[in-house]
Order: structure tokens, then sequence, then C-alpha cells
């Protein structure tokens, strides 16, 4: 069934490390308010209620949950009138912590992601996730799922798009840069570039506000198959709802002029190169 | 051995279909002008001396030249003084006519490319590629090369950075396209973000001018390793010499911020559904 126009909510929080329960009713209080304004999906920012800045392993293992825990058991509540994505510090039932987010939607869990390409201290905070960033198909159209860092490869996106995703989506820590003046944050650059290589939109919904002395960008933004955003934070504008109508319809149709289809005219062939083990570059 | 700053020229010339003799005279013109500006790394546009606007295949077989044709014996000659790099119209050994570009260094060819992605009519008018983009040491560095519509597929430039490029070049031909107000051609997002997943030097090579009612963008643009343009044509401007210095070097340092490095950090197992053969997606 091709989707038709939904309407697509990111919802850029600015969670507070060590205050959970005050995360949780924000989080809580703005899905509400993005549904109120008609969003059928709705997007939140990684670690959106657990905060993201802590100060080693010990400290994320203290706010884990585990996918039955109090963050997700919001999101289901919620996913009964919308799609709902957000991050979540989860407990995993190996005993390790990790950077999820899950797609939850009729009251149903339809996927947990953990983080694979792993950011900074994250890499001593949480352990990497080990499987495929997932795409699954949801009453409003099939959504892939990376988190942060993973936009920085373009494979992950690429692959959900091959995989069939109408819409990808990114919930977002992203520390705030400095562009040059009159640039955009080169996430933008980074999110329009991914949506128009595939034809599909992009949901990017990062977090406002500052932690520890780590600056978020607040860069939030929703981008259609043709490359341009169609909703964007202005960086630093603070906790905001992003919302626009997105005809997901409109991502299955992978012609570029009459000629063309930017995933039928793939070689994959040609792309062995980017499945290999890596190996150190031949020396000139 | 770690290349060290060069300067790169893009000669974004304006050919004219059938009049090979004077394009290969504006082609031979301008990378003269550029050496004189001191580039050592000279790029032209894709099919730089024979036009592109073919009205059909026996059309560009009747400008199609073997490598040992005008157009690689002036890249040769030129490259005696800097490394060329530069589309032709190719009349391959097996008869076949590709749309093509070569790397010469030292009065070499390095490497002759043979485009994968056919744009448009190019379908009808040339054979397809059938080899891996190449990616080769030259004194300046190592340089990947892909053509036009090739930077379209994220796989391309991503594995010739795998394989160890410095600097990834695209000789182009791209459409005139309107973008919305204040926005930069869809082209430069595409270079920029390129540029930026990887860590890689990008030069797109784009053509000026109009043939039979089509126009070109004009378009040409250098972007360093962190994504931002160092040199960039506004477009429709015309024939122009961009040039930049790139410290190729810098290219080979993948680190992004402390902990990061955007090559090593990649999980090429995961990355599996961009090699495997297409198939239809899930449906909902």
């Amino acid at each position: 069934m091709t989707p038709s126009s939904v309407t697509v909510a990111c919802c850029q929080l600015a969670p507070s490390i060590g205050h959970v329960s005050d995360n949780l009713d924000a989080a809580g209080t703005m899905i509400r308010q993005a549904r109120e304004s008609g969003a059928e999906i709705v997007v939140l920012p990684e670690l959106a209620t657990s905060g993201y800045a802590f100060s080693g392993p010990e400290e994320a293992a203290q706010h884990a949950e585990p996918v039955d825990g109090p963050t997700v058991a919001l999101y289901l509540t919620e996913s009964l009138r919308a799609t709902v994505i957000g991050g979540f510090c989860e407990a995993g039932p190996d005993g390790a912590t990790y950077n999820s987010a899950v797609v939850a939607s009729g009251g149903e869990v339809l996927a947990v992601y953990r983080k694979v390409h792993l950011w900074g201290d994250e890499q001593r905070n949480f352990a990497p996730g080990g499987e495929v960033p997932p795409v699954v198909a949801t009453p409003h159209g099939r959504i892939g799922l990376g988190i942060c860092y993973d936009l920085e490869f373009p494979e992950v996106a690429r692959s959900m798009a091959v995989a069939g995703a109408d819409l990808v989506v990114f919930p977002t820590n992203w520390p705030a840069s400095v562009a040059p003046t009159g640039e955009r944050p080169m996430l933008h650059t980074l999110a329009m570039a991914t949506a128009r290589h595939s034809r599909v939109y992009v949901a990017v919904c990062d977090r406002a506000g500052s932690e520890r002395g780590l600056g978020y960008l607040g860069g939030s933004i929703i981008v259609g198959p043709d490359g341009w955003p169609v909703a964007e934070a202005t960086p630093e504008d603070g906790p905001q709802i992003l919302l626009s109508s997105c005809d997901l319809g409109t991502a299955r149709d992978k012609r570029l002029g009459a000629d063309n289809d930017v995933i039928a005219d793939r070689r994959p062939r040609l792309y062995t190169r980017l499945a290999e083990a890596p190996q150190a570059p031949q020396r000139t």
C-alpha cells in the first residue's frame, strides 16, 4: 500500500541529566502537543529522557532502563494515536548499556535499534549495537531508524533506502558547531544530500540546551526527497516542535528525469569495497 | 608519502558540439592558463572536446576517438607539467562508444575510466562501463575518478575513500537547474556532503554554455575535507578557471574529534545490503 500524506513532527526537547522524571514529563507533553497539531509520526531526540553527557559508564548504567521501562512505556502509550520514534538509554538484556531507540506504533514496539556507530565518550559509556539499522513497515509508511553519528555514514541511510524506507529518521544529540557566516549547519547539508541521493524523506530530531559544558545544536530538520528542507530549526532557538506534511508516497518514486531511477540505476557489483573488511589503503 | 599542498584547477569550458578542433584549442589554452596560475592538478569537464547533446548513438560514434586520439594526446602533453584529468568521447577497443575520462600524469595515462552510471540519453548514446571507478597514485596524491551522475551514487566516492583517495574528481556536464531562492545548486550540496562524509577533497569540474536547447549549470566547485567549499563557481558565470590550494595531506587524517575516525569507525559487516543484487523492496 502506497502511503499518503502524513504529518511528521520532530520534538526538539532539552532534557536535563539526572532529572529523568522531569524529562519524561516534558517528552509526554511535547508528544501530545505534536499530536494535537496533527502529527501522525512523532520523532524525539537520542537519549530523550536520560540526558547525554554522562560522567562515565557507571552513570550511564544508572540512568539505563529496559525496553519495558518508563520511557518506552510512554512511547507505547502515545503510539496508540501516532507512530512514535525516540531514543532511550537502554539496560540491555545482556547486562550492557546501549544508546538505543525504538519505533512504536499501535501500542507495539516494532523495532529496538542499538546505535552501531558510537561518538566520542559513547565509546566508553555504551556497548555498540551489532545489528543492521532497521526498516519497519508502519501504518504511515516504511521507516528506517539510525541515531545521530550514523548519519555520517552514507552506507546507513542508503542501505535503508535499498530496503524500501520511505522516511529515514535520526534521533540526534548533535554538538553545537560553528558554521561559516551565512551557512547552514553541516548537519543540514548531510541530511539534504542523504534525502536527495535516495529520494527519501529524512527527519533529524535534534536536542536543544546544554549539559555540563556541552552545548547542543538544536538543529532539527525535515527534508523532502528532492533534497530541499520542508522544515528547519534555526540553531539555538531552543526547545520546539518542527512540523511538516510529508507525502511519503512520493518517496516510492525513484525516477530522476525521464530515463533514470536513483535506486534501479545502482551497480551493486561495483560497490563491493563497501562491504569488505577494512584494510590499510595502498600507499603511494 | 603524504602529499603536501597542491593547487587544483577546474577548467570550466563551454565546448560546442561538432567543433572538435576549436574545443581542443580552447581546452589546451585553458589548461596552460591554469598551469601558469600554478595549477598542479588540472580537471576538465565530461566530454570536454566532443560536446554532449548528441542526436543519437551514430553522432556520438562519429565524435568518438580512441585513447590514442587527439584529446588524450593533448592531456598527455600537458601532463608533463601537471596531473590532468579530463573527459573524452571514447571509441572503445571493443567497438563500443563510451563516456570516458582519463588521469594523465608525467606523460602517462594512469587510468581510463568508462562511466558506469549513465544519465538520460547517454543510455542510448554510450555503452556503460563495467569496471569499478579507479583510484590512482599520482605524484600529487591519490586521485579517485568518477563522472557526473556517478556523484549521485554515494557508493562511488565512498568506495574511493575506502581505497585511499585523497581527492575525488568528477568531470561533469550538469544540466542547469533552478534552486529555491538563496540556495546553492543541489550539485554543491552533494559535493559538500561527499567531502565531509569521507574527509576527502572533492573537485567537480562542470561545463558552461548550452547546446541544442540544453543549458548547463556552470557550477564547478572544490570542497575541502571538512565539507566547506574552498572555491565555487556562480552558476551561469560561463567559462572560467576555478583555482584553489588544497592540502591533500589533510585528507589522510580521518579523525573527527578526539575519539572518532570516519573511515575506521565504519561497520562493513552491517553494509552488505549495498553490494547485494537489487531486489523488490518488501511491501507494507
